[in-house]
């Protein structure tokens, strides 16, 4: 990134040159990014660069540059060289009941791991993993550099909010490509995500690269595109990055909902939560130990991973990391103690309505989309960055894919407060069910791993 | 226009289906107009839509909408029905020593034409017609609604600029067009210069689109676009429509800056301009006198239009617009008495310094681009659009292409405030001449007429 003899562009001169769709160089994208956080830039300016960017593209090298100089737009975290080879983080495109974050990056650092990991918020259809965290009584999301490089260091784990000082170009370009139309752009995708991984100056990465009903991608095909830029990119700044595919047709676990995600993430952190989220946590904790050589083989690490979950080792990590970021040592007590004392330390909605089965059959899917949107409008989630989330609400299930059920049989519990539940909601939860006679083939979630090694092949190719 | 059932886009869907290139219904139009001018729509939100629409283009339905909808966006002037037909306009898409709407508006109203000229002021290399106007003392622009239709009515003419009340779609989308590279734009030039026409409730307009080195298409094709799509949206919205495709390699007449050419607007309604003014203002006046019926072809007239300029009616009605527009009868007297006192009633630079040939033979070129970029850095244009602009500096020429010339001849004289004169303006402006041994052919500065009719038999081809 040799520095340009030519003079600096005027900013709609740089707008012109991605109109025109031509390559920016490193200065011109400087001058972009400096643009955007130092207000150079006009509201209506930054609108316009994205639609060219989303009209015309960015190429591998543009988006590695966007990409480094949106990570230097802020602090950069900084660890010690004798554990940096073991920072690591993961990523998730957004999920319906996805809470793998929390018990994860727990039973990470109880395998020896640093995760500093920097978390969003819901929007939309997709839970944010600190309005979870923030149904915990006490905890602050909210920490800054300081705090996380001690809970690192100290815990080896720690999940925060963005603060104003990381990345601050992407939270302005994020909030303008909200609103515009240009979030659906895989550079400018890239560019967002992997800036914030590489502000906290992770060694390994993997991504949880979501397709299915409940997904922005809704086929193998399209998401496979966004991992292999993803990794392609994390790669491109220096981090080892794996991705995994994985299918979010129906609800991850048996809760989608803040205070009820928070349980289940209990349960698995006692070694008894669901089969496929304890699936997905040790899969992608096991190549996270892979990438920071603390395992010979996935299988390995994701045995480790699994280990710390039943011996307790990464509830202790949790314990630790919610008394460093505010929780009383009260609440953590009972928050850790069992399935009954998580429940009664959390916020629980004043209403309940019980679904049951309409037939006897197995179930062969349980709509993630429909589960997502009900969940959303009952309070649970976001329809606009403003809304403010209902910690209790949300929706509990008692069946998975492949479950055996009878008419009649209980199989979703609604958490409500706003009476009288809208009779919709209900029939679209209904029908969000569907029960088939025959037994469906049980497969993994996940479809398929693409790591830097197959990247290079491809663009090799 | 029929409404349209589906409802309202929000504004991130509107501005999603022009980023795919779909066409927008009228609906969608008007929630994007009204966004606009309401306030509904963020900055950030029209500077992307405007890329989009850059990127995707608008075809002619939608121009004519997009048209349409913004002359609504405000005031539209009406006029009584017995003259309805009278109401005529002239747009120039800006040129260098480009005077021609002073003499002609007051020319076409000394021949009964109705003429409500909204105009605007420089930018750029562009010269305004507003700026121009205000180096006459007291002359007022600013004129609301009530006194564009009085002094029409009184006096059949009148200059003014662009109220908040008239267009302000127009205004709030030129103004983002201006900063985010989306100027240069056909549909939109189109729609920024028709809906301001069209809110003038003409009968008949006529376009004066300029080609060569001082204008923004530097060959008759690229100018017979813009030229064609906008006389079929002139016709889209009910005004009869003719462009005149006009050279601009060269300054038009003999001055540049804005008293400077005043005082020659002021030779010309004396009947003693420049023969490329003078032939300028009387083939544009002579097209409108045809449209409006006024005149059986375009040469009778023209020539009806160069009488009212000969016989002193057209100075009389410029004597009566100026008093209607603030300018006081002492000023007038002075103004429209005789060359000598047009000069002193008029603002003049503190310095002049005078350029003279460096060889004997024929002008063949004097760049108009040169002197619009050194007469605006010497204080008559303006770089961005809050600069001042000085009424006094400018650029005083001696000689026309085709002038013979002898070594030592003066050609030009420069005006200027700042002492001292950069001695790289007067390089550069001492190259702007060309002097050849050979005679330059003389060819008419206007190179074809594009009318209605033509455009409608493109279209049917």
């Amino acid at each position: 990134m040799a520095k340009s003899s030519a003079p600096a562009l005027s900013i709609p001169e740089l707008i012109q040159k991605k109109r025109d769709g031509e390559r920016l160089s490193t200065e011109t994208i400087r001058t972009f990014v400096s643009g955007v956080v130092n207000g150079d830039m006009q509201d209506c300016q930054i609108g316009a660069m994205l639609m060219a960017i989303f009209q015309r593209g960015l190429d591998k090298t543009e988006t590695v540059t966007l990409t480094d100089l949106m990570t230097q737009s802020g602090d950069v975290l900084s660890w010690p060289d004798e554990w940096r080879h073991l920072v690591v983080d993961k990523h998730s495109t957004g999920g319906v009941g996805d809470k793998i974050s929390l018990p994860l990056v727990a039973a990470l650092a109880a395998c020896g791991l640093k995760v500093p990991m920097i978390s969003g918020r819901g929007l939309g259809l997709t839970g944010g993993t600190l309005d979870k965290l923030e149904s915990i009584p006490g905890y602050k999301v909210e920490q800054d550099k300081s705090d996380i490089i001690r809970m690192v260091t100290d815990i080896g784990c720690c999940i925060v909010g963005q603060t104003s000082r990381l990345v601050p170009a992407d939270k302005k370009l994020y909030s303008i490509r909200d609103v515009t139309s240009t979030v659906d752009c895989i550079p400018l995708i890239g560019a967002s995500i992997i800036s914030k991984k590489a502000a906290e100056s992770l060694s390994s990465l993997v991504l949880d690269v979501k397709f299915g009903r409940g997904a922005l991608y809704k086929t193998p095909e399209g998401a496979r595109e966004l991992a292999s830029e993803l990794v392609s990119l994390g790669e491109g700044v220096g981090i080892r990055t794996t991705a995994l595919l994985t299918c979010m047709d129906n609800v991850l676990g048996r809760t989608v909902g803040n205070a009820l995600e928070v349980v289940e993430s209990f349960d698995c952190l006692r070694g008894a939560g669901p089969s496929t989220l304890t699936e997905l946590v040790t899969k992608l904790g096991g190549h996270l130990m892979v990438n920071a050589k603390q395992a010979a083989n996935v299988e390995e690490g994701q045995k480790r991973i699994a280990n710390s979950l039943e011996n307790g080792e990464a509830m202790k990590k949790f314990a630790a990391m919610m008394k460093a970021q505010g929780v009383s040592p009260d609440t953590v007590a009972k928050l850790t103690k069992s399935h009954a004392d998580t429940i009664a330390a959390l916020p629980r909605a004043k209403f309940t309505r019980h679904l049951e089965c309409m037939k006897p059959g197995y179930v062969t899917a349980i709509d993630a989309i429909v589960c997502a949107d009900v969940s959303a409008r009952l309070g649970a989630g976001r329809m606009k960055a403003s809304d403010v989330v209902d910690p209790a609400v949300g929706l509990e299930l008692y069946v998975d894919v492949g479950s055996s059920v009878k008419k009649g049989d209980r199989w979703m519990t609604i958490h409500y407060n706003n009476d009288p539940l809208s009779e919709d909601f209900v029939s679209r939860l209904q029908q969000a069910l569907s029960v088939d006679a025959k037994e469906p083939k049980c497969t993994s979630l996940i479809n398929c791993v693409i790591t830097g090694k197959d990247v290079k092949q491809q663009n090799a190719v």
